[in-house]
């Protein structure tokens, strides 16, 4: 413990997750509540820092996330949280669910909480569902790669699998949508092509047909904005493969599927590890190892 | 698909992995049988390339690892297998699993063999605890970060959980120690000894405790040998706390538990992602990208 009672500054990072398609499982028990479906964990993601103290910031700026509250709350702990990333939020990045996992992480070292990940997991899990701010991304981001999301919910009740690839990602971001509205309207024809999706994806578990399914699941889903259906028609028409981030007006591919088609999109690669501490203060032992 | 059908070479690499205490839990269905206990996921490990051929080699020296075969005859390939690392073999790092579920990671995708994460590693599992090399390496190594395996077993029927901390670790090896020597003989009082450790941890899951159950457990399995005792003896002098490495001649410790006491011991960190893929050809990509 540190001279202060072990009140410090901790710092995690969780991967954003994109969505390729998903299906909604309700349940009274937020816990048990969540979503099947597959995405890509990336190594563009969110910084969260958390030291004694109260607010959230997000890249500076105050802003308010109801689950990172409840996370706080659920710790029994007052802390400030600082979280900075460079992706957009409500594009279907799960930013939100990133902040919230990445406080719990975090704040489970800077008070010494004594929680083990999958205690973590399940507070932040709860805190996103219980908020209606997402489903299915806190699991996929504690685990990182490829998650396929196999049974809804948090440690305990979920269960996840993965792809074995790590290609290189593109996406686009057009701007927001609400993931509350969509997620509280009339979820059934979503769901029914979530389950066909995950079911294909299953019979053959490649990149190539996560990507195939994603696409069709983004058609048959609903839920198209223009600017996305034409990106991936320009997408399709260069030989590539698009999908649609669920839920955000973002479109993404592999390889070069994007810059292929002559945009100039964000680049980034399939995050192995999942949310995860940082290491104890690499530079400062170094310097204290120099003297 | 490549030009040639989908053979070509794929490299994964797979941390080493200590265990600081366990429990053996046979079975008839190697799928079934495991351990429980906890260790820790280091970032030392072990890089394994597969490609058509024959034969494994480990840092260029042809080497007979049954669960390798095994793993190979499942996936029904003829494959090359070239694993390189700085680890020791039978000194109680999971250089065996390491092999064995790198081997399933890259041949999945050298030959096309379209298995999820799972799949892969529950095969990893079997080929393992058949040969009786391992109980609980090949999980824990999939997983990657602090892990605690809370129940036995192959993925769909183990569980895990994991610590979140991300200490500095130091360790010294002795020599080589025969882990199938020892999980055929009787391993009442181990198993008993880490029932006791597990119940402890889960009762107060942070590093100081993982390191305490783990001395104790050294001490009580019955397993010591005279170096690694006063290794131990020595760090606690020193005011730290150190561990066996099981099953190996092997001492461990957090932070700078054994250079306190005097030694030169190796130093590495914990591999939060687990087992991977290496991401496609980064450097192949870039050249093509500069003409």
């Amino acid at each position: 413990m540190n001279s202060d009672g072990g009140h410090r500054t901790a710092t995690a990072f969780v991967p954003g997750h994109i969505t390729g398609f998903f299906s909604a499982h309700p349940a009274d028990d937020p816990s048990q509540a969540g979503s099947r479906g597959a995405g890509l964990a990336l190594t563009d993601g969110v910084t969260v820092r958390v030291s004694p103290g109260s607010g959230v910031r997000l890249n500076n700026e105050p802003i308010e996330i109801d689950p990172v509250e409840t996370v706080c709350q659920k710790l029994g702990v007052a802390a400030a949280v600082e979280a900075e990333t460079l992706l957009p939020l409500g594009a279907g990045f799960g930013v939100s669910g990133a902040v919230t996992l990445g406080t719990a992480l975090a704040a489970n070292t800077a008070f010494e909480c004594q929680r083990t990940e999958n205690e973590l997991g399940t507070i932040a899990h709860y805190a996103e569902v219980d908020a209606g701010t997402g489903l299915g991304d806190v699991v996929a981001q504690a685990r990182g790669g490829i998650p396929i999301r196999t049974e809804p919910g948090a440690p305990g009740y979920g269960t996840l699998d993965g792809l074995t690839g790590r290609p290189r990602i593109e996406y686009l971001t057009f701007g927001e949508l609400s993931t509350e509205a969509i997620l509280t309207g009339d979820t059934n024809q979503l769901s029914a092509a979530g389950e066909t999706a995950l079911n294909r994806l299953l019979e053959t578990p490649t990149i190539e047909q996560f990507m195939a399914v994603s696409r069709q699941f983004a058609h048959d889903a609903g839920l198209l904005t223009d600017e996305v259906e034409r990106a991936m028609a320009e997408v399709e028409a260069a030989g590539g493969q698009a999908a649609m981030a669920m839920l955000g007006r973002t479109v993404f591919g592999t390889d070069t599927a994007l810059s292929d088609a002559g945009y100039e999109p964000n680049v980034c690669g399939i995050d192995a590890a999942g949310s995860r501490l940082q290491p104890v203060g690499a530079a400062d032992s170094a310097e204290k190892r120099t003297f």
